[in-house]
């Protein structure tokens, strides 16, 4: 264990940039080792369509940044990354299905149901779902079996009943329905918030760190989901398919309340503002150092087009 | 952990029946205090229809009984046997969804899909996955954090692309189209037996066991997975709804090739009692002298009318 990788602490001049294209090159290539290699069949094919090429990588970025801020296991990292993008990449194969959002683009490509047929995109995100524990669990000791069980906890709990499934269960009932901010904000807060947090906690499980920074961390990941969710429902209505990557104006066609119906659309731009000012804020009270990442990619949810 | 209740060696009199009914009990309410309870919306409802009084629990009887010939920790082996049937359910609910193989009726009762609807359906049978692998991760001690790893490593593996997963893709494919033994063999192997093989192989994981004993579990778990196809096969033919709890001649009807329609059916029915034989004699061989519960276990297969 001593001689695996861990982060360095960054250099004193930090380039946003750089470091996003090394971390992308850094998934994508694990990615593309991992997913839906010797599968039988076309299994495969569908896997690595829903899951290659695509997508903004927000959360494998969360992963990899908060790993970097309490200097984690490099190796540990990159499988926790890879795993909660799995999840969230099944999330949409299954989101977008005919019974459930029935949508036809995504990422500016036909949608995994629309390329492979309906059975296929099922068992493509079934496969992609189970696929996440496989890789946070080697059978090699470069990570820890304490940290594989931990990460497959925090990942567990985030995609389930009580996170990510429960929220899109109460999206699915609440179409039509006219929702409270609170209700409204506990859908999002499981629907989107659980994996967004949990990306930032198994980061964190990589390492070592104290009881304050984890706490502070974790609220920056709560205040950045949050924004993320006020950001989206902001470009569902004020851009267009080509930047969007997907069909706009879905959430108010199928009448789902939104963040934008409740406050308005000035409000609630200035409410992501405002979040995104807090998230600084408990970074800063986390006392770590290298959260230059973490920051960076709070301000690009907010500002972010797509 | 040395205070963790373990499984003691079988009484000299092993009675099946009541040690089956002690089991079920168990799982019954292990599983009733674990799955779907305080989640949102009715996605808990439909979780609980889907796995709560019905199916025949083989796969937790498999891992108990394993657990028990290795004299594993109780609270580990618990988990694993509802994990494994939660894969287990969740893969029924998608399997018998519109666009797979249309099923209505399971157990007797409507399909998930009928009762719940189809989005509700493909959301519980997604957190049914996901409710395994958090089962087998508790936070607490109970169960150390290696053999938390091990259960997730093996069931992840089994119920993903290489496994479960990959059978099924294997079945989607090969409608209409005419299997070799060895091709229908391989399609089995992996969407019927890895996830009777995992609940061996999991039963073993909460104990300690030498490799001469596992290797021979593991034979008898795929000779009893083997004859488990092949006499799904023979009732698929020969026994009516009542008995079955769901639609007979599915598979002759959508044109799937079976054991029966490779080898004709009393070849079929002697080729599972010669798996039987070949199961018991790999328990001998095991060397183990609690295997009383998997030897009953195996003629429970065989020997069964639905």
């Amino acid at each position: 264990m001593t001689t695996s990788p861990r982060f360095s602490p960054a250099a004193s001049e930090f380039d946003f940039t750089s470091w996003m294209e090394a971390q992308l090159h850094h998934v994508e290539q694990a990615l593309s080792q991992w997913v839906g290699v010797d599968t039988p069949a076309d299994l495969g094919d569908a896997m690595r369509y829903a899951v290659l090429d695509g997508g903004k990588r927000l959360r494998p970025l969360l992963v990899l940044a908060a790993a970097q801020a309490v200097q984690g296991l490099q190796q540990a990292a990159t499988r926790a990354a890879c795993a909660v993008e799995l999840i969230h990449a099944y999330s949409l194969v299954h989101d977008d299905m005919p019974c459930m959002d029935n949508d036809v683009l995504r990422r500016g490509k036909p949608t995994v149901h629309v390329q492979f047929g309906e059975a296929r995109a099922l068992l493509a995100g079934d496969a992609l779902q189970v696929l996440a524990f496989e890789l946070l669990t080697p059978a090699d000791a470069q990570v820890p079996a304490s940290m594989q069980a931990q990460l497959c906890r925090l990942l567990a709990r985030a995609a389930g009943a009580h996170g990510m499934a429960g929220g899109q269960a109460i999206d699915l009932a609440s179409v039509g329905q006219s929702l409270t901010e609170a209700q409204l904000r506990r859908m999002h807060s499981l629907k989107t918030g659980a994996l967004l947090e949990a990306s930032v906690a198994m980061g964190m499980a990589c390492g070592v760190v104290s009881e304050t920074a984890q706490q502070a961390l974790m609220r920056y990941a709560q205040l950045l989901g949050l924004a993320f969710q006020v950001v989206d429902d902001v470009l569902d209505v004020v851009a267009d398919a080509a930047t969007l990557g997907k069909t706009p104006g879905k959430d108010a066609d199928n009448d789902k309340p939104t963040y934008v119906s409740l406050m308005g659309l000035e409000p609630a731009r200035a409410y992501a503002q405002s979040l995104y000012q807090q998230s600084l804020q408990a970074l800063a009270d986390s006392g770590l150092q290298n959260v230059q990442a973490l920051s960076a990619l709070a301000h690009m949810v907010v500002g972010r087009s797509h």
